[in-house]
């Protein structure tokens, strides 16, 4: 029992804290915060902030806790939002410098924010904010997908026709990315379709809009897990090209070593003869006219039977490829 | 936050809008069209229409919305209608330079369409059009996949007669193809099955019929996927046939490689003798009648012994299989 | 648009026809019909009869449609019947040229309708049909299980014993039809499945059994699949055993061939020796009684020494692997 | 149609029927049977008790099947059993001569038996003969899982520290063997899983324990089926291990080799030199005192230089790799 | 029948038990104890018993058992506990030799028990219990994936940069201690949706609070498998990549193997020439003056250009790799 580890949470965290309220205003806050301290001031629960705002581990699931007077939203490094009827807090890490008030986002989802419920079509606040947000997140995976299918099948198209080792290993990483992308889509795939089989959130009970915005946006996210399923397929189909023809390259490769290595053959059974005549022991033809050309003839000859019967048996091992016609 | 991307929606497309009315009668259209407009005259949500003509890219997945006024429908490169009580607009490429008036389906769809709800047996116009569709659809799935399914054929029969680097880089492009379509397949037959599960389109509530046609659609698009399934997996098997025959080829070409290693290796052995009696010095031997006999017949013997227990290790390591027998 | 493909139906259709009436009597007529007739006179819809004798490729999914007057099946190439309440017509291609009447499974079935219904303890004309066409149906996948497992049992054993590149080629044909099987075992199943999830066919309400017998026949099915699945199991495991022996075998072979280019090695480093006595230059040996003896056994030594540090180095290599004790 | 085959049921079947009846009495008959007439004793349809002793094959299917009167079991080889309110009957091939009396298994059950209802607990006799196999089937695959686990265990171990061919056969062999139990005890999981979802048995309907009971056994079996499935993937590691064990010696021996053919090259161009001077050739150093000297020096550097400059060479390629340090 | 293996349970067994009470006491007793005998003190069946404390086999699945009375804990070796409203015992194999009561878990485990119910929040007593464990046992997977991850990185890092067949055996390891992580991850995740699945205990049926308690920690417990799963697939990626580098560095090999080679056949075939010139025959040119010079440049010439000609052979052949250029 002793051996059970223990681990008490942490309450400090240190936070930037950007409240957008209604008008559009911008609020920041930076510092260390107690966790404690904001989730009774927000009335949220000790785990809940946890889910929102764990550590800003990079390997932190998506998430989207709907609770009756609040929206926690966690979809990925920059958006860790909590969302109220009237206002909406972004939680970021304090290390992060750019200038918040200017950024695109911001200054769209302020547009958002600032209209009447008149303007917006009747959509409440939260709505808007929810929207802005999945657009926002969506439009992020679309275009982390097209950079890494452009850079894959550039990468594909030049390993069909060339393999070159860097190249290999170039696809390696991008093997890697792919799967930690695809998995990262797959986990936001799945909380649209959680939000989807709980039913609409109470705060937005009266707005059968939300439905069809989640499902339009759940199409999209799989529509890029699709894309995403395919260019796997595809990196793997050429991996197993590459090795297949590393396997036919080597296969052909042995069989032009197998060619030096019986002419090398085919010439050490001739040397040995010239090498017999070589001996100094009398061998009765020092001094035969015709012994020179003779036996030189017979040398050369030894070596080629010798090489093109290793050829022929060559030939016939052969069969059955398409390398020696 | 500042990091958080954001890309608002564009709001002009270029498309060519085909007409169909219920008397068959055709209006076209080409040019630059707002989204806006076009959803604000059709009754449609921006989403929707996203959905139906998304940029022409060639991953949109395919998809079948039913809304109380309009079916959109979405299947393919060249099939995205939306479908009302009386008339059917195609949107399509304006670069797209195809006479669409005499195209066959079309002409096929302008019969069906025009026949009065007493000839069609009662069918509203909803339904044919949308039968017209479907049906269409899965002929070009099927014609696709009965030419895939030819050429993948021989070429799987030419490898496994003859392993041929060539046959095996179109395989591969192949094998990205028939991934390709079955992924396209897969989407298809999901589009039906969503269908069915949501229960009959509101507009047509009084058909039975929706329901067996459907079904009978989506009975033929997974009879087309079962076949390309097995196709990949006879496509897979091959692939691993050639494996594991350049394995065994390379396998024999080392047995004669060593065959060819063990040949100058005995040669070698007996050449050394021969090199000894080749040096200038005094080796006794030098006037002896039959010395060159018995040392030639020496340097013979002693190569193919040495070829010989050389041939006789290989046999043992050899056993196993067929190749010495 | 005008890319769209469009196949219209082709109507004619050359068939056999058997009927055999609940008097066990057999009606053959054999030419070509109209689909459209056939499905006028038999009140079935065209897309129904479609799936029943779709050109009888064999790729047509296996189907049983129950409708309420009719039920229809189509459970494989020999197999596409039409069973009404008191006849039931096999549609069968025209050239196959075997005697209907004779075959047992005629005579079987012409048995089995000729009972009264109190013979067959109460079971309707269909419900009897029906499960000859099943017992038949179960009874044919099980020989051709048996038939497969015993091939590829015996193939099995015979690469595991030997590898040899004709049985790999086997192998192969066999993993293609062993997929084959078992994707038309798990269609059959599923057939099966989907008829008892229907429920029992209306025209057959009042029998409890004919979901005792859709089990009993559906646990057959399922059963051979399971057979199937470890067959295939064991085809892979033997595939990946001959991957690794061929693996295993040209490492022994490479540190064979290593041996002998060891021994080559040597012999050349003794032979230079040789040839260095062999140049003509003075090497002031010429004359000297024991140059000849001691020079050989310094070759000789020369040789062996390399050798047997290679072999020294070759043995470090090997460690980790059982060949070199 | 007359290829459809067709197979009518054999009647006759061996068995050995061993009935225990309520107060733990053993009545044992041996011979040939009727199945038409066991099942009309019995109460039974042909299909269910096919179902139970269908043939002795092994490939059968685990089947609990609850009729309103009777329970059949039918979970291995041994147990095929019929269980009714007041005895159980085993079906057994009557080729086994084990003394059925004598048996820990039956004798446990007899023991069970006996019981009064009050002493057992208030469970009826089906209840308490359901435990008893369920309770012998479980430990059965745990003892069997357990010599599969020690035994793959070991020879997992030994591979790792050295690869043998013998060892990968073997190993062959249980993967074999543990894909097949691991099929097995997926089919007993099924059996209970099938069972529960089912509801309790008619006969039980009182006892809310069954359920209980099923589930302990169902953990019992799943605990099984997961450390067999660690076992498969700790085999398939291993195996992997290997291939690329013997990728990596392949490699280092064939940089060995690459030595050994370079130590041969580098004596080969020396040797040509001494080769050159061997020539029976005016050469101008026949009588220069110095010339052996300075050309066995030069041989030797010829040799030496080219080795060394082939090192540098293959230096450069095995960067990347720890082989060469 | 005689063959069916038949075990009863063991009754004793050896066991520590730690009681805590509602006042944070601990009592502990070590000693055997007989299982009959705690299942009629606690209330328990036999079966549930086991399996808290079966064996303390470390196959043992996790399990939360919830009984009207009594919730029963089993989630890993050191967690098995029986919860009562208003005592806790944990049982523990009496060989581990901590000292209970100074153990930080039981120190926090303490602590939440102490507080009365409204310091707690209206918690009652099983319901901090459980928490406590539930935080220790997730944060205890925390702390093993963090170390699995950091160490693999590691050793993928390592990977990439040089193939070292320590650091592959390494891997091999720990792809084996991931795969058992992982499946122990997905277990106890299982444990925690059957819970949920189930509604909540009786015992707690006032309080909503347990069912986002359990929601809570197994949102955690997934993300703790998501990055497995990760990590997984990020070892296989470099798996295959180190197969990939090892086959093309042996290609690399083969390529300058081959080099050699035909360095070797183009000076034996220069070798040939001067081993004729040293046959002790008449060649006619033992007194040209510059037969020497012409012989020596016509056999370097020969040797060169048989170099030089399989060059330009080799270079044809590795078209199509990067390697020669």
């Amino acid at each position: 029992l002793a051996a059970v580890p223990h681990y008490p949470f942490k309450d400090e965290i240190k936070l930037r804290c950007t409240e957008l309220d209604a008008d559009g205003r911008i609020f920041t806050s930076v510092g260390e915060f107690l966790k404690s301290e904001i989730c009774q001031r927000q009335g949220l629960h000790i785990r809940d902030l946890g889910k929102l705002i764990g550590g800003f581990s990079i390997n932190q699931m998506p998430v989207v806790i709907v609770r009756p007077e609040v929206i926690l939203v966690s979809l990925g490094p920059h958006i860790r939002a909590l969302i109220r009827s009237d206002h909406i807090i972004f939680f970021d890490s304090p290390d992060s410098k750019d200038c918040v008030e200017d950024s695109p986002f911001v200054k769209y989802l302020q547009g958002k924010l600032k209209m009447s419920t008149e303007e917006a079509g009747g959509q409440p606040f939260e709505f808007r904010a929810l929207e802005a947000i999945f657009l926002s997140v969506v439009a992020s995976l679309q275009v982390e997908m097209e950079v890494l299918v452009r850079i894959v099948s550039n990468l594909l198209a030049d390993l069909e026709s060339k393999v070159d080792p860097f190249k290999l290993k170039e696809l390696l990483q991008y093997t890697k990315k792919v799967s930690r992308f695809e998995s990262k889509t797959l986990l936001i795939r799945n909380v649209f379709a959680e939000l989807l089989s709980q039913g609409k959130p109470r705060a937005m009970e009266a707005h059968d809009e939300i439905e069809i915005l989640l499902e339009a946006y759940m199409k999209q996210v799989e529509e890029i897990a699709n894309v995403t399923a395919i260019v796997k397929q595809q990196m793997s189909s050429t991996e197993d090209f590459v090795n297949v023809t590393l396997n036919v390259k080597r296969t052909q490769l042995l069989l032009f070593d197998l060619r030096v290595a019986m002419g090398t053959l085919g010439l050490s059974s001739g040397a040995i003869i010239a090498g017999l005549y070589g001996m100094n022991l009398q061998n009765y033809l020092e001094h035969d006219p015709y012994a020179f050309s003779i036996m030189s003839a017979t040398v050369i000859s030894v070596s080629a039977i010798t090489f093109l019967a290793c050829s022929f048996k060559l030939r016939m091992l052969a069969r059955g490829t398409s390398w020696i016609s």
